[in-house]
Order: structure tokens, then sequence, then C-alpha cells
């Protein structure tokens, strides 16, 4: 089986795990430790990163669809945004106040984001997520909040997907419902009754190992609409979606304007920022929590972020973005079909998820993201990918190309296929 | 009175603070906002930083014993560490995975911590508190901490020391006790009982506004022992002392080893980076928990930590820090006691606290800092200072010469002061 496929030694990137292994937990923690992706074919350690390129440490080239999980939304390395970070950091970055370049931040991103009157700013998503939930809770005074079940916000203790370490109060207040189901969502409202603080939304559904879905207008509405009434906070998660489907909040795609929006991956084209806008009726509020970090004002970050606000502006970046993806999808509907695949492709076409219908342990998934990497193509079986301004229509075609051959492949060894082992890992985890 | 300060206008400061009340809550807010500082006197921005200096955006230049409040360990853009940072950036830093950089810091870090085994690298000192809490719960599967009031270990909603936002279950299960008290260490033990998960210490204690006190080993013992008998965790927060005091955990000065210890600040000298080391004992429950960021895993910072690493070992950094805070503290308590003042310098000498005896609403704090301010030398009223590299001992004279000057100044005006209203806000905000 392992002959179907095209070699590719990775010599330096095992010597590196087992020196990591003894240093590090597990040897890689987190969302990039590959523990829950095919064994001994994907990468963990890279060398390198240009445009929409990574190299391994083995010097094996892949066109990256996962954009560092989002961050490299203008290519790896955009050469604007570093030369702006370098000549601020070589002005200075972490000083003992802020520069001028986090007002100048504040009022970019202030003016592109329509529901947006302040701007605070962070490192992480989950510094964000955590700053927006606290607001919330000191503007109502409440303690209840409302989120999707499955819906990623952070891996605070009160928001980890595994409650390894967490604690029952880490986690109390918080009610659960069904992503776009509006009777879930008006039962979980009937509950929180006046102890609503906040609703958390995603944009779109963008949960691991499952479709995704955009949302349904009606759902968002009342959402909206509930926060309306009690005077609770409607906040938007755009952590992962944001700049990638609007120039604006991607929830003016939804109708509905949130009180505050969380964002970070792509504010730097990444280099480390994240940031909470918010809108006036939330700045006491926002004005009187304490948060804090080390690091959150390096102006370095921020000058970098300037100019990443800027080519969001003013290049045509998100329209390529939409007909590229236009084109993988249609490229990859052709060729699955073509060898009989039902190939699930969902969620916007900028950042898509590829799921095998009839799959439930996932073996054709895993085996087809092996082949793909072996073609020098890096997909993830169950998280979504991201496309991104530096990749062209000649990357999608080899893609495609590569794709089509992935499937042949697949169809080759289909029947000695088992379940993946290292999903069974992540079962453990999950139901501990 | 305002005549006695040397005149150093703040015109373009005053027009970035204008700009980012509209924009910012508060126009600034964490630890770096200048909100309970002397008004009109200290600068909210800086737009530059070169070795131990600041300058603001209107050109004035500052001796910096804030070192951005610690990151500036070796200078601000110290040569060595931000070419390694610029290299690895160009090659590239946050990718789809983490780089062999990542490898060698956890090698360099446990190789020059004695209690270490493992590393894992988060952005903040937050992240690395926020973890290690985590880490102690997975590990014991208890619930209860005992830290010391008023012990600073970050700001996320179980640790923040202003607590709008906060809910009750938010900073259950947290037993406070006084620092260096064993009695009052004791009794939070036993009110632990079995449910004892952590006690976390800071090396010496370095809270604000009050005097500063080396560890007495008896308190440290205590923690120590307790943790062993009831297979609980030592959690030692270096973030704030981390390799000022030494080479290796700060805790060999108190003769007890920790179990984990959280780092920040100086690791990468500036750029962001903390992180977590733990002892074997505690590795299976590192592992088990889920913790990630976008950024974490950014290989230029960790590349500058390296080369941090390598001064720290290899450079008699330290000895020139103690060197020059000895001479800095011997200096300043000659001038003080020329003008008749009671100066309290607490802590140690490389980590100087500055407070007057007889002065508790801070009327001459406020004033001395800011004629200090006023001379180029930017020192704090209430918060512990720094030491770094670049300082030298022309620039502990001129400090010295500066505050002989500072002390004749408030002897002058001594009379006309009123309380600073700067800490009626904070009263305000921690009574909440």
């Amino acid at each position: 089986m392992k002959n179907s496929l095209i070699s590719y030694p990775l010599h330096h990137d095992e010597q590196l795990r087992a020196r990591a292994r003894k240093v590090i937990p597990n040897g890689m923690y987190g969302h990039l430790s590959t523990m829950l992706l095919p064994t001994g074919r994907v990468p963990q350690f890279f060398a390198r990163g240009e445009g929409a390129y990574v190299w391994d440490t083995d010097g094996n080239r892949y066109l990256d669809y996962m954009c560092a999980y989002g961050p490299n939304l203008f290519g790896y390395g955009q050469p604007e945004v570093n030369a702006a970070f370098v000549e601020q950091m070589q002005a200075g970055d972490v000083l003992t106040g802020p520069g001028p370049a986090m007002v100048d931040l504040a009022e970019n991103m202030t003016g592109m984001i329509g529901h947006a009157d302040w701007a605070m700013f962070c490192k992480d998503g989950t510094d964000a997520s955590s700053i927006a939930l606290m607001i919330a809770r000191a503007h109502t005074g409440r303690r209840k909040i409302i989120r999707a079940r499955r819906a990623y916000h952070g891996s605070a203790s009160w928001c980890t997907p595994i409650r390894h370490g967490v604690i029952a109060e880490d986690t109390a207040h918080q009610i659960f419902c069904d992503y776009n189901d509006t009777a879930s969502l008006q039962a979980a409202i009937d509950e929180a009754g006046d102890d609503l603080a906040a609703i958390f939304v995603t944009p779109f559904q963008h949960d691991t190992f499952a479709p995704q879905a955009m949302a349904d207008p009606a759902y968002m509405r009342l959402a909206r609409d509930a926060c309306d009434r009690l005077d609770a906070v409607l906040i938007a998660d755009e952590i992962r979606c944001g700049f990638r489907l609007s120039r604006d909040s991607a929830m003016t795609l939804n109708g509905v304007a949130p009180d505050l929006s969380t964002w970070g991956k792509v504010l730097a084209n990444g280099h480390p920022l994240s940031a909470v806008l918010g809108s006036d009726r939330l700045r006491a509020a926002a004005a009187s929590i304490y948060v804090t970090g080390s690091y959150w004002y390096g102006a370095a970050a921020m000058a970098a972020a300037n100019v990443t606000m800027r080519l969001i502006r003013e290049t045509p970046y998100l329209e390529k973005l939409s007909r590229l993806g236009e084109a993988l999808r249609t490229g990859l509907d052709e060729v699955a079909t073509r060898h009989g695949y039902a190939f699930q492709q969902t969620g916007p076409v900028e950042m898509p998820l590829f799921l095998f219908e009839g799959d439930p342990d996932m073996r054709l998934g895993y085996r087809w993201t092996t082949e793909m990497l072996a073609r020098g193509i890096y997909v993830h079986p169950w998280h979504n990918m991201f496309l991104n301004d530096a990749m062209t229509e000649d990357d999608i075609a080899q893609t495609i190309a590569a794709a089509n051959e992935s499937f042949a492949a697949l169809r080759q060894c289909e029947a000695e296929l088992t379940a993946p082992p290292e999903l069974a890992i992540l079962r453990k985890m999950v139901d501990h």
C-alpha cells in the first residue's frame, strides 16, 4: 500500500520529533500538533514559508492550504508588511508605552468595520474571546452566555474543547444551542432568562469534523433581536473568517450587526496581533475591565497591521480569493465525480472544508489527504482551510491535477484501508 | 509650582491622546496606561527605544527604568537578538507548524533551568499562569489553589486584580494567604485540605503600592513540604523576575525547587514569547490539556529567544545588573539622606521599588517621579522597576544626580502638594 505514495523521506522531521518528545509534552501540543493527522506523512516542523508555499525541514515544498491555520492572507513574508514590521521594530517595538501605530490601527479598523466605534488590541484569538466575554458581563452585570455546540472560541479554561484541567466553575453559566437551529437558540434564550449577558456567534459555521454551513439569516436575526430586547451583547467571532469574506465585518453578509467582534489571525498577516472591536454602547464596559499583556502594545505588529489594512482596502485580494475558490471548488467537484467519489466541499469557497460522504471513520479522507501531501499539496482531512492572495490560477490547476491523481490512487487502495488510529486518540481525549 | 519643573512640552503626545480617546476605551488600557501616573508629565506614547533609552513622540529622551515593564533585559533593539529574529522571520515565522527553533529553545531552557524537564511556549504571562493552573488541576484532579493576596499572576478572569466583568465562579476555589506569613500559608493549606491542587509563589514579593520583600525560606519550605505531602503542585511565577536574579530559576535563591515555573517578559528580549517549564512528574498532565494560540509557535520569537538564552549563559550581564543596582541603591540613599527624606528602596537591587516613608497618599512619590521624568529619568511611583544590561555606570551616576536635584525640588514645593487625584481613580476601580 505504501508504494502507491510518492516517496518523500522526512528524516530531519523524524529527528526533530525525537528530540522534541524529550523536552516538549507529547513532542508538540495545540492546533499545530500533527498527532491527529495521518502518521508518518505529515511534517511536524517547517523550515520556510514564502507566498503560498511552505517547506518542511527535509526540503519538500507544499502549496499550503492551511495558511498557518489562517494568518497567511497576503502570502507568507509579504514584503510590504514585513518592511513595515522591521522598520518599526528597529525604531522600537515593545516599549514602556504604545507607539502612534496603535492609534493609527484603531482608526483604521474602526473606519473599516461598520459596527465598531473603538478597538482594543491583544495577542491571540483566545484573548479577544475572553475580553469580549468580560466586557459583556461588565456591561450587563449578568452571567449567562449562549454559544453554539462545537463552535471554537479559543482554549482558555472557559472555552477549551478538551476539558482536562478544567473545573465545573470554569464553564458555568454557558448554555449551548445548535448553530442555525432557531428553536434551540430560542430555548437557550428562554433558559438564560434575565441573566443573559451575551450570545456568541461565528459568521458562518466552521466546526471541525463536520460540514460547514453558511448562517441562516433567521438564526442571526433571532440572536440580534434577543440581545436588543434584553440589553444583552451580540458577539461575533471573526477570528477565523475575518477579512476573508468581507472588507467589513463578515456579519454584514448576514444582515446583522454585532455589538462586539473579535479578530485575530490575519490582522498583521502573521505577526502576532488580535483585537476586540465594539460599539459606543459597550465603550464604558470596555473601559472598566482590567486586561493586559506584556506584548499587546508592541508597535511592530501594529505597523504591520496598518499595511495589512491598506492592502485589504486597496487591493482586489477579496475578489481574487473568491475567483480562485470558485475555480478550486468546480475543479475538485469534476475530478471527484470522474472517479466516482461523493466529495463534500462546504463553507465559503475562500475557506473550504473537504469531507467524503459515507466515510464515518474518515479512512477515505485520511488517505486522500496523504496522497495530496505526497504530491506537494498540504490539505487537511477535518479542519477548514484557507485561500490566500499569493495563490495563483496555476496553483489551483496543480491542486486539481494532484486531486485527480489522489482520487485515482485512493481507488486503487481503498479496499485495504482501515480506520485511522489517530482519531481514536481524539475520542479518548474528548471523552475524558 | 509648575515652574519648578524643567519644561518639556508634550504636544504630539497630547494630540495622540486626543485621537486615542475616540477609538480606544479610556484612550489606553492595561499596564501601560498612564491613567494612574502623574497627569500631564508622563508620556503615554513612545516613538523609539534603543539600549537603555526611550524617546517620546515629542523627541524627549528618557533613561527607562521600566524596561517595558520587564522585557528589556539586554537593551532595546539588541542587535544579535534582532538579527536572529529578522533572519528567521525572512525564512518563515508563523507557519503551519513550528520550526526547529522551538526544539532548540526547549532544549536550551530545560538545560538552564534545574527543575525543568520539558517546556511549553505561549505568548503572554497570563497564558503561562493559566496553563500552569490547568496542568496542576489536571495532575491532581483537585480544585483549590493558594496564592498570596495582591500577588499579580496575570489578567485572565481568574486572576485579574480588578474584577469588573468577572463572575464569582471565575475566582472560585482560590484561597489567599499573606506572602512570607507561614501561619497564614498553613491556614490556607489546612483550609484547602484534600482538595489542594497548587500553591502559586513569586520568588520574591513584588506587589504594587507596597514595599517589596525577599522570600522567607521558611515560607517557601512550608509551601514545598505541603505540596510534597499532598501531591500538590508548587508553581513559581518567574514572569517578572526571570533571569534578572539568576541564570536558573530564581527559586534556587530560596533553596526550593518548584514543580512548574512560568516565564515571560525577557525570554526573547522583548519579542512576544512566554513559557511554562515543568518536571517529569507533571509531564503527563501537561500533555493532556488543550491550550493553543494562533501565534504561539512563531519561529522568529523563538530564534530571538535562543540568542537571548546564549547571552544569559555566556555574558556577565547578571553580575553587571547587580553591580549597577548596588551603586544605584547606595547613591540614592546618600542623596535622599542629604535632603532629609526617608526614601525606601526595597526588593533586589536589579528590580528596585521606590517609596517615601510617611507618604500615605503618595504625594511625595508622585512629585518626585515627575521631577525625575522632567530630568529625563523614567521612574515609577508605585511599581517595581528593572535594570538592564545596556545601562552604564554613567547612567547610574546621572540618575543619582537627577535624584539629588529632584529631592531638592521636592523640598521646595512640598508644602504646596496635595494628594494625587489619579489614585482616587484606582480606589474607585478596585472598590467596585
